[in-house]
């Protein structure tokens, strides 16, 4: 029998999971969802090799399970499941918060072996139907293994994320994971639907630029999922939307002063920073923004 | 003799238009330079038909001069050249501040059309060396006639824009376009510098994604310009900033308040108005970021 890697949702990211790991060394990808119509969409559009609508099922089976729901879902489907996933096999997520899910992660019998995972990859769009094969590609993989996580279980993880075309594997801890987090990405969305809540947003058809679109893009998001990302990680993000506002309040005070000359030191100190920061930028990349 | 266009300042966007408009109707494409280097590149990597650092030779044979050059190097070119336009022609720029310009062409000659122009293009690149010929494509041209410009040199910056690869012409006025870039534009850059203040910037390798990029693209800019756009607009500038800063102050308390129903409910409301404003984004444009 072949082996077997679970992917329990077939969303926006699992689905994307699903479509990129089919063929990865002797695996059948088996993607776990609640409802038939998705089942039946994945199997009529390549998402994966099979999809069930019996968790437990999926999982006493599955070698590998990852978990591509929501951050609060994995919370209680670990809960719930915590009984049916197979002796000596590796479970991992993709989420965007780690404290809360390792933590979470306890429930599980020591027989099994949780690396928190997140490929640091994604659309404004969501579902299954915005699936790409290539959403992965040049991508971070973030993984928060335990203390007692097997050498085997982290190349596996590793050979998957090079499987499905991330440009690298980072290894850290749940606690550096979701503080960095709280300012690459989720202080990116709160900027995103502040910009958007100006009363202009509806006014400005015709002036807007790629800038403009750049920043605003993740603005249209998963209200649910987002929801449960920022209030999980409340600190991290307080704390570093206090760094932006008083980053902000700067070059407000440089701006009112009139000096022209403290505004252009300042824009070059800034632009200078970024000039440093090189990103691995890809311009040929669409999901680049 | 073919019909000239002078490109004066053949940088990011003045070599792009160079670039793109070659080939336009029956017109000769003449950048104007002030190094003989930059002309030699241009005529090695075919940026416009022909190049010259005889800035009123060129000038006086233009039937269209585009002033490609800063701000305040606009006002001044203006100031000096002014005896140089060919009567009967049309003089129009690029630049992102429109106000200030509009107000400074009124030294030209009663015989020389002046019609403000925006392209609302750009990369974080500068220099010819970065110039593109499909620049344009998809943007706004943004103008912003005289109230005595004639029918004929609007029509005529109408088939430019198309030519070039413009989405549509919007034809607004100096003190519209200038509170409009204000938000669009110029916010935009100063959320990027602010955000890349961060004393986390040089730390986050490894944790950043597409959103991240997105919003810090445009960070490492051009100091002079925007120092001159910023402080040429500080007015409107400045009101943007106060309406960002209370709408990040908003979303800053609902987190800090604990009360994810309320957090969810913003998050609604803010994805919401984003689902609303179809920007007509281009996933399949590399400049679309």
């Amino acid at each position: 029998m072949k082996k077997k890697i679970a992917i329990v949702g077939l969303g926006l990211i699992g689905g994307s999971l699903a479509l990129a790991l089919r063929g990865f060394e002797d695996y059948e990808i088996v993607g776990v969802v609640r409802r038939q119509a998705t089942a039946d969409y994945a199997m009529s559009h390549g998402v994966g090799d099979a999809a069930t609508l019996d968790a437990a099922g999926a999982l006493r089976e599955a070698d590998v399970t990852i978990l591509c729901i929501n951050p609060k879902d994995i919370v209680t489907f670990m809960e719930a499941h915590r009984a049916d996933f197979k002796p000596g096999s590796l479970v991992t997520d993709v989420c965007g918060i780690k404290g809360a899910v390792m933590e979470a992660s306890r429930v599980l019998p020591a027989t099994v072996d949780f690396i928190g995972g997140h490929p640091m990859a994604g659309t404004e769009f969501s579902g299954i139907e915005h699936a790409l094969p290539d959403m992965f590609r040049g991508a971070h993989y973030i993984i928060t293994p335990r203390a007692d996580s097997t050498g085997e279980h982290i190349a596996l993880m590793g050979r998957m994320a090079d499987y499905v075309g991330c440009k690298d594997v980072v290894n850290t801890t749940p606690a550096e994971h979701d503080a960095m987090i709280a300012y690459t990405s989720q202080m990116m969305h709160i900027i995103a639907v502040s910009v958007c809540d100006d009363e202009g947003l509806f006014t400005c058809r015709g002036f807007e630029g790629s800038s403009f679109r750049g920043c605003t893009r993740v603005a249209d998001l998963d209200v649910e999922l987002w929801t449960q990302l920022f209030s999980m990680n409340e600190g991290a993000l307080s704390a570093a939307l206090d760094r932006l506002s008083a980053n902000l309040e700067s070059y407000r005070a440089a701006l009112r002063s009139g000096d022209v000359e403290a505004l252009r030191e300042k824009l070059a100190y800034s632009a200078g920073r970024k000039h440093q920061m090189v990103l691995g930028e890809r311009s040929d990349d669409p999901y680049y923004v």
